[in-house]
């Protein structure tokens, strides 16, 4: 059925605060190095002042995917919730200038817009503290049934499980979806996160998600296992595709009997990870929405992975629409 | 005579927006390629709609080259005016964090923070529209008698002399600096800056200032001249020593009867030109303050500049002193 936007994302709206750091600023605050800590207003503006020079780039898991998205040439939507402050309109500024819809209205009262403070390590590696401020805001009622309705796909970040009225949406989102004959896909996001919501996770991917993006550590956590091999075999069967990422490693896809294994871009000058499978999201759905092979999704999503984490922040650096053309004609 | 401070700059503080844009872009505005245009609350409201999705860096001319002076490990000192809003506070945040010493009180009330527009062509070049908000209320007042006579240089941005309040203070700096048997350096910032100011610069030039830094098309406007030997010239004699500098030809140094002539940085990957000439400055100025030959500090100079147009932002991307002991050990 034809649509008017491929896919629609629904996520934590965020704005990126990232400064190179060193591992024992980490060690010494505690901070759990590549994964995403949940942090109040306090802890942030202590841990804000500690750190160094910054640099400010709007941010959000699926929010970053739609600006990859409609970098791409895909129509892309968008529902995530700020607060009408600087920071708020730096966000709709940024995710609208890069052509996707966002029509969530902002809050005027409460919480601040939320920020990530991104500690980049001299491995490239991120590390992300989050205050959720106005993602808090994000209930049932930000959902539109329209938009879930004619868009192909509502893709769901797994950071909405931390906010309690944003898993409402959640829910409410994937079932308008598939009520729509729409897909839902789900990123698990971030194995800490997996940890906190386990149970509902498995039930999600076991049950209600379509296609399922995750990193090996995260499908560690879900299923519980060690090896990569042993997640891959525990969760066969349980949706319809299952991208999973694994670094300078490449990437699996497993699609009933299908397995694809791709081989990660080489040579890439890795500055900061910070988007990494945001942007492996975006290729790989751009892939899905324009009738590509699976295994070609897989490739795109690695080439647009490999343009994010060779510089600064979480979104495109260049328009990736050329990108891809240049590097698969 | 010892000094606390080696160097303590005074310029507009200012939050840089960056973003990339094509030539038919600043056509369309009637933005003039490489200048900084001065703009209103209301112009510069537009001008960010039409733009495309931007990066925000703390810059500012003297702030950046402070930032760098600190990264390079000298003791740096920063006079400027911002609100006390979101982005006043990441301002703060970056030159602080970064190790230079800023006390100049936020305003309470009045206008904003200054931002900064930029864009960035794909050959590199940036475009400045700049809100100058909270800077237009930097005045004598708040030029701090003890930091100038305590740093051995005052080093004062062109720019200064756009908001009326601020050029009292430059030149109450430059007074007090030279009371206390101190240098007074100058950038002379722009080409459009020096045209709306040509007298004054040139008054200031001959009879007040010490250090100048200028680039060909900023010495140019000063001296209307076309050819750059001209410009050279004309300005013997008129300051104790002039870095000028020259984009890929490099720099040239006078100082008296001496002319060094330095090459630039082979094999720079131009990203975004933003912060050339602060970094230049700033990589020239610790050369001065460790004792360094005035062709050593012109080498400082290009490799510092080499390092902020490697990547989006006018700040320092890695530590300075690494990268010069790793340069020129």
């Amino acid at each position: 059925m034809a649509a008017p936007f491929d896919v629609v994302g629904i996520g934590n709206a965020i704005v990126d605060v990232l400064a190179h750091s060193t591992d024992a600023f980490l060690a010494r605050h505690s901070l759990p190095k590549g994964g995403m800590t949940l942090i109040d207003a306090h802890q942030a503006q202590r841990l804000y002042a500690e750190m160094g020079p910054g640099v400010e780039c709007s941010g959000g898991s699926a929010a970053n995917t739609m600006a990859g998205l409609a970098s791409l040439g895909s129509r892309a939507a968008y529902i995530g919730k700020v607060h009408d402050d600087e920071l708020g309109r730096v966000f709709r500024h940024d995710l609208t200038a890069a052509g996707v819809y966002f029509a969530t209205p902002p809050m005027r009262k409460g919480p601040t817009t939320a920020r990530c403070l991104i500690l980049v390590t001299p491995d490239a590696q991120r590390t992300m503290q989050t205050y959720l401020g106005a993602c808090t805001q994000l209930g049932p009622e930000d959902i539109d049934a329209d938009l879930i309705a004619q868009s192909k796909v509502t893709y769901l970040e797994g950071y909405l499980f931390d906010p309690p009225a944003a898993k409402e949406a959640f829910t409410k989102a994937a079932t308008l979806a598939h009520k729509a004959g729409r897909k839902v896909a789900l990123s698990l996001s971030d194995g800490f996160c997996v940890n906190r919501h386990r149970a509902e996770f498995l039930d999600l991917v076991k049950n209600h998600v379509d296609i399922l993006f995750a990193n090996e550590n995260e499908i560690g956590a879900l299923y519980q296992t060690v090896e990569f091999d042993d997640a891959l075999q525990a969760m066969r069967g349980h949706c319809e595709i299952a991208a999973l990422t694994r670094s300078e490693k490449g990437s699996v896809v497993l699609a009933g009997d299908e397995v694809h294994i791709i081989d990660a871009e080489a040579d890439v000058a890795v500055i900061d990870t910070t988007g990494a499978g945001d942007l492996y999201a975006a290729g790989f759905l751009h892939g899905l929405a324009t009738g590509r092979s699976l295994a070609d999704c897989a490739r795109l999503g690695g080439i647009c992975a490999a343009e994010v984490i060779g510089h600064v922040g979480a979104r495109p650096g260049r328009p990736l629409d050329r990108l891809i053309a240049e590097k698969m004609g």
